[in-house]
């Protein structure tokens, strides 16, 4: 950990402070549970009464608060609390080990500089690795696999042969990039294996979460586009593309064959059906079901999934269907009886 | 296997025998497949008719039943099985391995007496461990983490740095504890990682199931409770907090700041937004999707989860609503023409 | 890859050529991307227009089409199309290693000819493969496992004691096979765990995808059924038994003690709740829940699941409700005024 005066931190961030300059942060904390010498952050300001209860030095926030604490106040809060966590406390330091000896690497692999493998790693034949990627135990990587700069691969995690990594990918433990595509041919009632053939590509900057899967291609690779993030337990179909900057929350599930566009985010246990177009900035809330193509743009709810507006109305009309029921079959008797008695 | 006779394990769950006390119980099955030797048990009373047909020597039964079979009738009959099948069969024999000389054990950590560590584990700087732990093959233990004693970690487990593990942990198979939050924050259309600085801390007799996900906090601890059991496949988010002995079926995802309550139970595959508090003794159905916060002691289902047995009878609805449609058209239709005829 | 001409390929799969029989196909790819060379399919007419805008020197067809363009008319185009991916691509070749030293294989274990087992590998006591079995790093056989011919276990695939391989099973990356099931006995509150002393069996030609858990039965046997595919991330529960030749696509969870029967089909993310029967060929939609037994040969959808072409015209009206709700309470209104007015 490396401390700051609130200053140099506003510095750092771009923003104004509020206060004492001077004081020293040694850490970062949530507002609930910081104590002194330390900072926090409010960006939302629906947990704006919790600044007041804070026992924190100081706390990053958008606006002036009349709250009696040290601030910062900067335009975007959220990000200058990423900004400052990296400063004060880093990422995790991976150890240097450099190549282990009980790790097994092909003699027709190579690796950059500044790359470190952990004991129980196999680089298999004709891999590619470029500098400072770091190998946790238990991964294994595929024959004629490229792989970028300054890549993280954590515990058991596997990626299969010809496959293409960019640059600054992290892949969490026990995640598997490039296993077979679920893709059989059935003919009289037995499901016959397709060679999957195609690649997984993964660009520049995406990260898998744990016990993710990103199934090969069929024929087509599957692809995942820059800066895209993907949970825990997320299942990428054969053959589907992602665009770049999407997010992908834990265990939301796409088909094959399903074609994303770039700044899209899909809630926890989304699922999406193969061969659709979903749009550019498409944003589907939790736990939704799409079964057809989707207009960019536009945020989307239910299953299927419709207009999220128009989704959480007919959502809260839900629980009154049974009412509702008993309504119809009233009005029908009043009707039925008033006609009655008219004629 | 050890077996025992009817009235030996009568004593051992404070039951009493009808029948005969002296046969011999060598295994234990279930009402469809068991047979001469074995015991079986009745913990449902859907089932009842099914005693009649077992073949099993003996049942283990709430209510003396006047099907002519031996018997121990006991309050609790599935804890009186769970008793049984400890003394007769016993939890899975884990080899005694010793320390085995193609593991990786850090010279900094420390192992209690009666461990076990299979080769191509890997523990790392600083860890501490108890007495009598077990690691299976492909086992990571990131630096600084803290474990009990009587833990069993299975194949291929992997737990970050700097978590506290309980006594009588189980990690099952190919599962990540600790791993990095899903943290980012997007600014100018770029997701920027947060480091996340928090541990998981895993209470005494939690078991968490094969290829589930507990992700460490972004800045705050995430915490699962005493005695909480957690399914395959389930993930948590960060900074989430679970108290004891609540139960998470397979595949149930719980986002990030969320705090559960305790002897919660979460059906398959439900959905939990962040940033919620969940009351004590909450029940929810499989597959439903929570949004909000949820008073404790009372069950619900559906998405969003609503009182269970009001969702159930809406639930029951859903067919009949292209017909409720037609229903309000066709009354829309008659009451025009009757105000017609009227007027 | 091995080159064909197209009458080769037309004869391997019992199809008819029109156009060049001679023309030499190098390799497989989709319609959107094949070009020169390359052979492509067309299964769905849905898809026929673009047959028009192929790259492709090659089409696989159903009928013949009045596009000009080579084409292998057949009655399945899928089935040729794996036919002929196997033939000119092949599987994944797995590189021949033989018994590596960094593997761990117990002086009890026997394995057939023509195995190949990798550095880091775990085979236990008194485990029993086959012939030409492949495990890759990482994987774990527990004791007393028997394992077929021909059977490939893919990095990181962990295979509990006492299970049941058949002939030719593939079990990808990261997926447990015969981890303890989630059965426990609730006493005062407390979660006692029951040992799980049944067993997996895989029958032939099952595959199961990454990053899945397949648990043992509590005390019967989980079964999954000869020719049965199981996608990434699939939960089966301890007890349940699966027949042939079903599909379960990913993220599908199956409680405990449910019987499954032959040729059935799951979709993304379908849940089947403990203790129910699911007749032949029962074909479920993509996010359903089920949770009753189900009558086979039939398709269902929606949760809980009903008849699937019931469910979706409910599912259309679902963003209606609220303006039912609102014709509902016009009607009682109007209905009101007229009664009013009559009397």
């Amino acid at each position: 950990m490396k401390p700051q005066t609130l200053q140099q931190l506003a510095d750092h961030v771009s923003g104004t402070v509020i206060g004492d300059p001077n004081i020293v942060i040694e850490s970062v904390s949530t507002l609930q549970t910081a104590g002194d010498g330390q900072i926090t952050f409010l960006s939302n300001v629906k947990y704006l009464n919790d600044v007041k209860d804070t026992g924190a030095s100081a706390v990053i926030i958008a606006q002036e608060s009349e709250v009696e604490i040290n601030q910062i106040v900067v335009q975007d809060p959220y990000y200058a609390l990423q900004q400052i966590v990296v400063l004060i406390h880093g990422y995790r330091a991976n150890k240097p080990v450099g190549i282990r000896d009980k790790s097994n690497i092909s003699e027709t692999a190579t690796l950059g500089d500044g790359c470190h493998v952990h004991d129980f790693v196999t680089i298999s034949d004709n891999v590619k690795v470029g500098k400072n990627c770091y190998f946790y135990p238990g991964v294994f990587i595929g024959q004629d696999t490229t792989i970028g700069d300054d890549c993280i691969f954590y515990p058991n995690a596997v990626v299969f042969n010809d496959c293409v990594i960019g640059d600054r990918v992290i892949v969490q433990s026990n995640t598997s990039i490039g296993e077979d595509g679920y893709g059989f041919s059935t003919h009289n009632g037995v499901h016959h294996k397709i060679p999957q053939i195609g690649r997984v590509i993964l660009e520049d900057d995406v990260e898998i979460g744990a016990s993710a899967g990103i199934e090969r291609g069929t024929l087509d690779d599957t692809v995942i586009g820059k800066g895209t993030k993907i949970g825990d337990m997320v299942a990428i179909g054969h053959g589907t593309t992602i665009g770049p900057h999407c997010l992908l929350v834990a265990q939301v599930g796409v088909s094959g064959s399903t074609d994303i566009g770039h700044h899209c985010v899909f809630g926890g246990q989304v699922g999406i059906a193969g061969h659709l177009k979903i749009g550019d900035l498409t944003r589907v809330g939790a736990k939704s079901g799409i079964s057809g193509n989707m207009e960019g743009g536009k945020s989307y709810l239910g299953t299927p999934a419709i207009d999220a507006s128009k989704a959480k109305r007919s959502m809260v009309i839900l629980q009154y269907l049974p009412e509702m029921k008993k309504r119809i079959k009233a009005l029908e008797r009043k009707l039925e009886k008033l006609s009655a008695g008219k004629s």
